[in-house]
């Protein structure tokens, strides 16, 4: 039986699952979840995530929060040492970047979507501040490499890219980061890559 | 040789790295950090962390930052499954707690200490009422549960509870949260725990 991603298709984070889901090809059945009227935040499905919030992913009994840690299980489950390596360095060096996707990305470019597309109330200078300085580390590193964590893309690029790319909906487009935008054109060239409105 | 740490004895997320090894019998060698001076902004510490924070871990040639990413390298580079398992279903439930490390916990309890002891100009208020949803969400869980992640502590909770146990110095003491205070107080029980100011 396929797993189930509780989805809302505008949903970076939920996108994240559907592309590994889609680069590895595993399956995966997508429950729609009703985000306008607040469906994620109320019972049944905040029973299933305390947080209030989505992607939530159902393997059988077992229920998972967090976009990376369910990109860290279905990587594990499916058992692909090559999109997440479990050795001691190659595991941090994609953790590294699982956290950058988690707080720099997060209150940077997705926070300013968050404000410009979907009406959050938020400090979005300061988002796009948060922006400007993670896509400008971003850039510097990516100079010299074409993926983020090791020499192969991994978890970490699939984690990171969605938020970065859809940027130009929070007022931060990648005009400016050559590199940024050659790894989201990399990436896009992976085979069984699958999109999302606005990447 | 041991490992080295760039460290602030005043920083919750040096502690982690400092309490991690602690409890694992793991040496380091302790490098005090100028934060008052900004050193960490500085070459030569920005060059080895572009984000220009503290911690700052090296091992050899391996340089690593973030505190959740170091957890994870050396409970693998000690091979210490016990703390980190690597299936696929506890990795990803240690991996959703270093996620609220990351990002519910920075903004909530960690913010607001910010503000409070060392006068980062952020948005107080917000940070408290954040702190208080997780509280609340740890709260819940941790009534059913001794540890975070697994039936044993996990570098999840290392993650995570200095922060919450440091939010009295941001106005986020806990009282209310009783089973979140008693979670404290096993880990400090822990065989080789070592505390820092204010825990």
């Amino acid at each position: 039986m396929a797993a189930k991603l509780y989805d809302l298709e505008l949903s970076g984070n939920c996108y994240k699952v559907r592309l590994l889901c889609a680069l590895l090809g595993v399956p995966l059945e997508i429950i729609p979840v009703d985000f306008l009227s607040g469906a994620h935040k109320k019972s049944p499905l905040s029973d299933l995530n305390p947080f209030g919030e989505i992607p939530i992913f159902q393997d059988g009994d077992l229920v998972l929060r967090d976009s990376q840690a369910i990109l860290v299980y279905i990587a594990r489950k499916w058992v692909r040492e090559d999109w997440l390596p479990t050795n001691a360095e190659e595991l941090a060096r994609v953790s590294e970047w699982l956290m950058v996707a988690e707080n720099e990305i997060a209150r940077g470019p997705n926070d300013a979507r968050l404000h410009d597309k979907f009406g959050y109330k938020l400090d979005v200078d300061q988002a796009r501040a948060k922006a400007a300085r993670v896509l400008g580390i971003l850039d510097q590193h990516l100079a010299t490499r074409s993926w983020l964590a090791l020499g192969r893309p991994t978890i970490a690029d699939i984690a990171c890219m969605p938020y970065v790319a859809l940027g130009h909906e929070g007022g931060v487009p990648l005009d400016g980061y050559p590199a940024v935008a050659a790894w989201v054109s990399r990436i896009k060239a992976l085979p069984g890559f699958i999109g999302m409105p606005a990447i």
